[in-house]
């Protein structure tokens, strides 16, 4: 992770919040949103590592055939269509963008690594 | 998006499926594959609308308590707990860690847009 040395920090613990009851009050808050926050990762994580399986069957399909890991075609389709989709949710389009550009970056370098395998998904050991 | 102009790229398209009966078989999975990889995205996207709208409130509780955007004890649980559940779902630790820097850092560049308007979340227009 990038931590910043000179970067202003609250640690937002029980310590904190005995200080006084409105502070108390927000530290409450703030905690029960972070549940809401990492209910929402799980949900993520889980669903990138369905993501990761797809796009690895994907890759061995691709090295098989001798069809290079970028397709520009599929890229162009991908970002109207995940543009519209956070635009109509309320995400900044951005962020959307962002998140396409880290998986499709990763299942291509993987994609690479099934083709210069010779298309043996083993390469990824059990990640895919 | 990083488009390389001299990287290898393969369209996956009907005209080249056409040539022959196993290239078309090949194509046919992809796009199967593909349409699941999209229905991924679209679940994620909206879990990030619903993440960012969430760290929101959380900037904006920070901001009015006179709290930093950083938190480096929660940043270390998140670490952890995201490295534990994406090697239980079969995802490379990597990635999840991937994933976790990008959305905390985009959530700390909001919340330090938010206590530079004095905590108002007006500042994020529509895109919490």
């Amino acid at each position: 992770m990038t931590r910043n040395p000179g970067e202003h920090a609250t640690v937002i613990d029980s310590e904190q919040a005995a200080k006084d009851p409105e502070t108390a009050e927000t530290v409450a808050k703030i905690k029960a949103l972070r549940q809401s926050i990492d209910n929402v990762d799980t949900a993520i994580v889980s669903l990138l590592a369905e993501r990761f399986k797809y796009t690895s069957q994907v890759g061995v399909l691709k090295a098989r055939a001798g069809f290079a890991p970028a397709d520009y075609k599929r890229e162009d389709y991908q970002i109207e269509r995940l543009h519209r989709i956070a635009v109509a949710a309320g995400l900044d389009p951005d962020i959307a963008e962002m998140y396409r550009e880290f998986v499709v970056t990763e299942a291509k370098k993987r994609h690479q690594r099934i083709a210069e395998a010779g298309g043996d998904p083993g390469v990824l050991d059990v990640f895919a």
